[in-house]
């Protein structure tokens, strides 16, 4: 079969590998219609030293069930399924709290030899706690906007939720990525009476508008704190969610973050110390929420409103390749003129 | 009158100050009847530079109101008062949401030029705002008790509050000072399941078994994070309170907290950098929270239970001088002789 191979920063192959097959009794094997490149994809495109690979890519996949290992029960060959970005058993208490990310089995694609989404097809472990099956078929038309729930609108989601948005709320969103755009969505629709976007490329800028930015600040640093606190009478905003990753960007969240307010980070941080101090939270009672998302436990709750129409996430997706794609779109995504890859294998 | 000055690290001096009086209408003029020492205070003790001297010291207050500006409204002449360690004008919006390090009016008695509480009196700025009358004599027995609202007591609340300690929750307290002891009674009165005291002063750790502790954990750093470790089946605890402020209580409270859990400082951070990124927090969505105390939110709350002898945070005090045995008071605590000093100016 074909996948995705990351040699070196930079150097995108699509090779022929040994095809994906059952090992474990508790696995599924998925034939990939659809999967995406995701803003954490591009770390490794920027930097990943070639000692580091060959590395097989990707995270984010729908596909159709081809087999099952004798203990899965919940998905049957010919299931359409969407996957989430990071295995866990699905079963355990953690698991079961919705915190998949501390499973004693958590684990990621990019930690799992010989399989990645960017490809034909991938072998899923833990299936009955992994896969939620589709009520749709594999060429309908919600099948973007469904992708987004393997990852970054389950990111986004996952930001708002904890840094405790609803009605009457006040958002910074930091970053206009996908997942940035995502949590303006989510913020959306859980409520928030004000988000404000903080981002530079106007494209995407103006889908956050659509996804319900309610203004947007073009300013960084210094100058972009003014920015947000002129729109707040001064305050800063109850909720900041910081989904870039890179230090700048936590700096700029303390300085747009209101007094007891929340910085909810998303942005896979870039950095391992950070200011969290007198002067940067703690007299000011900041707390500090977020982290890699738990997105399985969010589907059930998400998948309804993409069915019906209510959410349109899938509008992050704004170029779509065959796997022969794949090294233009990472190419696309790394100079910023595609927001997101969708590939069709 | 006669009130404690410091001049530099170790330098404290009982001196003979100007009177205090009352300068604004909003303002107060207390008789001080107790108050304390802080562990806060113990940090100019053990650094300050002359530069920075001659200060007035104290935040913590009990006393009698002498006369008042004439806008007060809430207190009159001879009513017994305890006011909180923050000052704030207790109306505006942060205040009404109990965020009073918010308050545009937001200071400190340190901050305050000629004003501190280890004084014979005190000028009490916003005085509906920030002082709480209490129903007992100026030398009834649950003054000790009482003067802790103003300031260890309400932190350590805080602590437990913002860590969402509730029925059930496993909680880990680092540290065996005043605030640690009263986050320990804090989290028991709130509900939590199991409290673990890592500290190594017996007399104190014994106080903590006293107030609620379940565990005492005397082992620090690697040794005291496998102890924890081991009385939580490996995981953790939910919430982990902070009540120390130097850097490795806070790479502890990472070593000690449950996937998806809190940790909720209270202790004055001596550091401004610290590990928040992947490996620390982000990966297993541990928050970060607390933050300077707003004591005065919490009074109403925690006076009854003090009343009716529910809890007995007064038993924090194990020293009790006038004002000629402050220094020495000072001298105790910072060589741990002495737990907390009450001061009879």
């Amino acid at each position: 079969m074909r996948a995705t191979v990351m040699h070196a920063a930079g150097d995108i192959r699509i090779e022929d590998v040994p095809d994906s097959r059952i090992k474990e009794p508790t696995d599924a094997l998925v034939r990939i219609t659809a999967s995406g490149v995701c803003g954490s994809d591009l770390h490794a495109y920027g930097g990943m030293p070639a000692a580091y690979g060959p590395a097989r890519m990707g995270h984010e996949f729908i596909g159709v069930v081809e087999a099952t290992g004798s203990e899965v029960t919940s998905v049957k060959a010919g299931d359409l399924v969407v996957s989430p970005w990071v295995i866990a058993d699905g079963t355990c208490a953690f698991c079961r709290e919705g915190m998949h990310l501390a499973c004693a089995h958590a684990s990621y694609w990019d930690m799992v030899p010989d399989e990645g989404a960017q490809a034909e097809a991938i072998r899923v472990p833990f299936a009955d706690g992994m896969l939620v099956k589709l009520p749709v078929a594999a060429d309908s038309a919600l099948i973007p906007s469904l992708l987004t729930l393997a990852d970054v609108l389950g990111t986004g989601h996952h930001a708002a939720v904890s840094g405790g948005v609803d009605a009457g709320t006040r958002v910074t969103v930091i970053g206009d990525g996908a997942v940035g755009l995502m949590a303006v969505l989510a913020a959306k629709r859980l409520g928030a009476e004000q988000i404000i976007l903080m981002g530079r490329h106007k494209a995407r800028t103006d889908l956050g508008r659509e996804f319900g930015a309610t203004d947007v600040v073009a300013g960084r640093g210094e100058e972009g704190i003014a920015q947000v606190r002129e729109l707040t009478g001064g305050q800063g905003t109850h909720v900041v969610i910081e989904a870039v990753g890179h230090k700048p960007a936590y700096e700029q969240a303390v300085g747009v973050v209101r007094g007891g307010g929340v910085i909810s980070r998303v942005g896979l941080p870039q950095y391992e110390e950070a200011p969290i101090g007198l002067g940067s939270l703690f007299i000011r009672n900041i707390r500090l929420a977020g982290g890699a998302a738990p997105v399985r436990a969010y589907m059930a709750e998400l998948l309804p409103d993409i069915l019906d129409g209510a959410i349109q996430p899938g509008k992050v997706f704004d170029r779509t390749v065959g796997l022969d794609g794949v090294a233009d779109g990472y190419r696309d995504m790394a100079e910023r003129s595609a927001l997101k890859v969708l590939i069709k294998p």
